[in-house]
C-alpha cells in the first residue's frame, strides 16, 4: 500500500497531533508501573475460573446476555450497602463505565470537572465524547479542600463532577464530607472514581455509605486492582436504578462477551481468597512509604496499592535509571515526582534498593 | 432508595425518550432472531480455546497486550489479500469498531450516511458520537443504484459513508462497483461494514480487494457470524495503517481483555473448522429463498446467513403467530417484511413448517 499517515486522513480537528494513552508496555523483571496487582491469581481460583470458562465456550454462537444478570447479581452481594442487582452496571474496564457515564450525562455543550493531577483517563474520556473539561486544582498537599470544591462547582456548573477516592497518582482517599459538599453543590452527576477503594487505610469510609437518597451520586469500581483481575478487563459501578437505564442506552448491545461475565462471577465466588493478597500489599505500601520518608523523600499518604514520591532532583532521569537497573515505575508528568505501585515483598525490595543506588550515585557525581 | 426515574436525571436531552437497543432475549425453541450461528462450537475446538483460556487465567492479574500483536497477526493471516498486523484493528464486536471509526472520522459537526433499510446500529453508532445521520434510500429491490449513490455523497458531504455487504436486514451484497464510485466521490471515510461477507454467494466478491491505493477505506469484519463466536464479542477492521493509527487516539487503553484475545487466536487457529457450517447454513439460507418463494412470499436474494421477506399481510401478528409456536424471528419494523436467520435443517424445518401453518390459518379465518 501507499505510504500514507495519519495527517492524510480526514481525523477529527481535535484528535490531530495527539498520541495514544498508555504507559510502555517494557519487558522488565520489577513491573510497577500501572498500579497492577503483584500477585497472580491462586491456583485454585484459577481452576475454578477456568471450569466457569470452559462451561461457555460450546455455546459461544450465541450472542451473551446482555443485561449480564448473575454477574450484576454477584457485584451487589460483593459490594453490601443494601444494593441490588438494579443498582449496579459493568463494562470492560472502569474506563469504558466511566466513558459511558460522560456519554449519557456529558455530550456537546456539556462539561466535566477534574481536580487535578488525578486519574490521567478522565480528561480524555471527557473529551473523547466532545464533552468540555474543566480542570480544578488540588492544593500542595494534593487534597480537595472543601469550600474550594464547592466554590469552584457552583461556578463552573459542570454536568459531570468527577471525584477519585483514593486519588490516582497521589494516592489518598478523600474525606466523604467532599463528596456530600460537592453533591449539593450541583445538579449534575458525580462519579467517586474508587478503583482502589479496596486499598484504603482502616477507618476510610466509601462513598458507597452516601448512596441512599442521592439518585446523582456514582461510584465506581473494579476488578482490576484488588481482584488482581486487570487482563479480564471487569470495571462496575453502583448507583440508582435510573442511572442503570440511563447508561442502557448508550452501551453498546452485548458489550460484555460471555467469557467476561463467566470469569468474573467465578472470581467474585471466590473473593476472599483473590482479596487475600491486599493485606501484603498495603503492608508493601507502607513499607515504601516509611523507607522513602528514611530516604529523605516526600511520600505521600497512601490509600491505594502505590505510592507517589517527591524531592527528586530530575525525575524523568531517575525514571531512566531505575528503567537501567530492571525497575519500571510512573513518571506521571509531574516534575520531581514519580509513583510506584506496591508489589511483592522481593518487588519492593528490589525497587527500594534500586532507588536507593540512584540517589546515592546521583548525590556522589 | 427512592422513587427515581430516568426523567429526574440530567441526561443528554438527544437521549430522552430513547429504549435500549436490542432484541428481545426470549427463552424459545427455535431462536433465529438475531442471526448466530446455529452450530455450537466443535467440540475439539471448544478444547482447544479452554487450553488458551486456561494459558492466561493466573497472569489475569496483568494487563492484556494493548495492540493485540497476536491476534492482529492471526486475523491478517486469516483475511490474507496481502494484509499484514499493521493493517488489522479489532474490538469487542464490530460495533465497537464502528463506533471507533465515527469517533475518529466523525463527531460534532460532522455527518455519516447509510443507505437504509441497513443494518440499525449504524445510526445509533453515529448519533451516539454526536455525529448527524443522513439517511438515503435503497431502491425497492433494497439494492443501491450506483449513480444515485454516486449523486448523494457529493451533494451530502458526509465525512463517513457506511456501506453494508451483505446489506443487513435485506441480505444481498453490493457490487464493488458502488464501493469504488462512492470512495471517488467522497474525501471522507468509507466503511465497507462486511459482518456476514463467509456466506456470501461463489463470485461475490470483498472490498478487501479495493484496499490497495484506497486509504479512506475501511473493511470491518466480525467472529460473531461465520466464526459461530457472537458471544466472544470480537469484530475487526482491515484499513491502512494510517487508519490504525488513527482508531489508537480514541480506543480507551486495554480495551480488549487477555480473555477475548487467546479464544479469539484460538479460534483463527482452527478457522477451517470453524468455518465448516458455514456451507449448511448457506444451503439452509437457499431453501428458506426457494420454499419461501413457494409459499408465494418475496424473499430478497441473500448473501448473508439469513432471509428477509416480504409479502405478509401483518408481519407484526406473523412475528406473534411464530412466537406462539416456539420460534422467535425478527421484525424489524419494515411493515409486510420479517427476518429469518438459517438455522440447522431441523430448526428451518420448524420455521418453513410454523409459518406455511400460520399463512394456512390466517388464509382460512
Amino acid at each position: 500500500m501507499t505510504d500514507v499517515t495519519i495527517s492524510d486522513l480526514p481525523l477529527r480537528e481535535d484528535l490531530r497531533g495527539r498520541t495514544p494513552y498508555g504507559a510502555p508496555q517494557l519487558d522488565v523483571a520489577v513491573r510497577l508501573n500501572t498500579n497492577e496487582n503483584s500477585f497472580p491469581v491462586p491456583e485454585d481460583v484459577a481452576v475454578a475460573i477456568v471450569q466457569a470458562l470452559a462451561g461457555q465456550v460450546r455455546d459461544l454462537n450465541r450472542y451473551p446476555d446482555r443485561d449480564f444478570t448473575v454477574l450484576r447479581e454477584k457485584l451487589a452481594a460483593y459490594l453490601g450497602h443494601g444494593l441490588t442487582p438494579e443498582h449496579i452496571w459493568a463494562a470492560n474496564g472502569s474506563n469504558e463505565v466511566l466513558s459511558q457515564i460522560v456519554q449519557a450525562f456529558g455530550g456537546p455543550g456539556r462539561s466535566a470537572i477534574g481536580f487535578t493531577p488525578s486519574y490521567s483517563m478522565h480528561p480524555i474520556i471527557t473529551t473523547g465524547t466532545s464533552t468540555t473539561w474543566i480542570e480544578a486544582r488540588r492544593d500542595d498537599d494534593f487534597r480537595i479542600d472543601r469550600d474550594d470544591a464547592v466554590r469552584i462547582v457552583r461556578e463552573k456548573r459542570p454536568d459531570v463532577v468527577f471525584l477519585c477516592s483514593p486519588n490516582n497518582p497521589t494516592g489518598t482517599a478523600l474525606e466523604l464530607d467532599v463528596v456530600r459538599d460537592a453533591y449539593e453543590s450541583t445538579d449534575g452527576i458525580v462519579v467517586v472514581d474508587e478503583a482502589y477503594a479496596e486499598f484504603a487505610r482502616a477507618g476510610t469510609p466509601s462513598a458507597l455509605t452516601l448512596l441512599p437518597g442521592r439518585p446523582r451520586l456514582l461510584v465506581s469500581r473494579t476488578m482490576s486492582k484488588a481482584f488482581a483481575l486487570a487482563g479480564a478487563r471487569l470495571g462496575y459501578l453502583a448507583a440508582d436504578p435510573a442511572v442503570i437505564d440511563a447508561l442502557r442506552l448508550v452501551r453498546l448491545p452485548y458489550h460484555l462477551s460471555a467469557l467476561t461475565q463467566a470469569a468474573a462471577c467465578a472470581a467474585l465466588d471466590h473473593a476472599d481468597e483473590l482479596l487475600d493478597g491486599v493485606e501484603a500489599l498495603k503492608d508493601q505500601r507502607d513499607r515504601i512509604v516509611r523507607e522513602l520518608t528514611e530516604l529523605g523523600l516526600r511520600a505521600v499518604p497512601s490509600d491505594s496499592n502505590f505510592v507517589f514520591f517527591g524531592g527528586l532532583h530530575d525525575s524523568e532521569a531517575t525514571w531512566q535509571a531505575l528503567l537501567d537497573r530492571d525497575v519500571l515505575v510512573r513518571d506521571v508528568g509531574i516534575p520531581g515526582y514519580l509513583r510506584v505501585s506496591a508489589g511483592t515483598e522481593a518487588e519492593t525490595t528490589s525497587f527500594l534498593q534500586a532507588l536507593a543506588a540512584v540517589l546515592h550515585s546521583a548525590s556522589t557525581q
